[in-house]
């Protein structure tokens, strides 16, 4: 089965083609450039580098969130426009799941995406027998709260930090006496792959039925509600 | 410094463009379609993509081998036209140091690539402060062979395999009693990346001066010779 997966969550962006779990190719790129220009081109370059026509790709996939608003619409956006134009079904997997995917057997994964406000996008996964097993739900939560959650659910585990609030958030697990490590520079950053690895056990929809999960109101629906979350 | 790398060592290819140690794009793939269609194509959307001329590259680099002869003729060749075409200069770095810069600190990296006729390319490198020690020159050896030098050498350590070959060694590693794991699945065969990483401690050369590294003779020079090594 042939998964072509999409990730832009953050300022990193990428496209990545799976076939029956090995990869055949990823463009990743984290140049700064806005994802409206680049996505699009590299779906369609890599589909031409791999000899691989969109009608060919069984299932399309997507990281729906949490992440950058803006990140998470474009590539949503993207994959669904994908996706009806090749008439195939469409998977959303949580960003913060698909970074869980790089990790090795025997750690915890912790990924951390900068949310802004004094938060991170967070869950937490054991990783066992070549697949993490989700230990909470998607959340945002302050780094010293995920510490103080850590420390008193996870005593002793070896904990590895994914996501580009990693570097922030290791001194502060130190300080709690986690023993945390940042997971290694080419898996730390959410890519495609691992999208495309955890599209694997999701159930694919039609593509008009995927959304966006934000976890938090996007900050207009906040003023213009007059609430905050 | 902006360095542009290529590594098509084996089957699969890729080229990453870093700036001071960071990753700004990576293109990888693994289709099986020749690198001489693939490779350019790879560097020149790559560059388009993140916004960047080859005339604004500072230095290119490229995996040198041990590999696929005709995969290590490719990847020098083509970064060798590209560097000079740009009027750069050229980092040759070997195809096992670069997977080495992918290995986390306290492994010992062991990089298998398959040499076909019952041996891999290996070497071993001692990864500690960010960066990985080379503890042995780059060499074409039997599989059981390594197996019982590693053992003789590196008592107790906890090895990593990475490469083509190293699905294949770890099962020959593990009756030998040595603690041996594979590298995760995104940084286990060659890329880029790691070439990029690697040519920040190599000298930077004329193009014309750089040559490959086959390690062994190619098989058809030892028939004309007569000889093999």
């Amino acid at each position: 089965m042939k998964i072509l997966a999409i990730e832009s969550s953050a300022k990193a962006a990428s496209v990545a083609v799976c076939e029956d779990g090995e990869l055949l190719g990823q463009y990743f790129q984290n140049s700064g450039l806005t994802h409206s220009v680049t996505l699009m081109c590299m779906a369609r370059d890599l589909l031409a580098n791999i000899g691989l026509a969109a009608r060919c790709v069984d299932v399309f996939a997507v990281a729906a969130g949490p992440g950058s608003f803006t990140g998470v619409r474009i590539g949503v956006s993207t994959a669904k426009g994908l996706a009806w134009g090749a008439g195939k079904p469409l998977c959303a997997v949580s960003t913060l799941e698909a970074m869980a995917w790089e990790a090795s057997d025997g750690a915890v994964a912790c990924p951390v995406m900068d949310a802004r406000r004094g938060q991170v996008y967070n869950a937490l996964f054991a990783r066992e027998g070549g697949a993490p097993a989700r230990l909470c739900d998607d959340r945002a939560i302050s780094a010293s709260g995920l510490a103080d959650d850590v420390s008193a659910r996870l005593r002793g585990a070896h904990v590895l930090l994914f996501g580009d609030a990693a570097g922030a958030c290791l001194p502060i697990f130190s300080e709690s006496g986690i023993a945390a490590g940042l997971a290694g520079d080419a898996v730390r950053l959410p890519c495609a792959h691992g999208v495309a690895l955890a599209a694997t056990r999701a159930a694919p929809r039609a593509p008009g039925e995927v959304l966006p999960n934000y976890i938090r109101a996007p900050q207009a629906e906040q003023k213009l509600t007059g609430g905050g979350r």
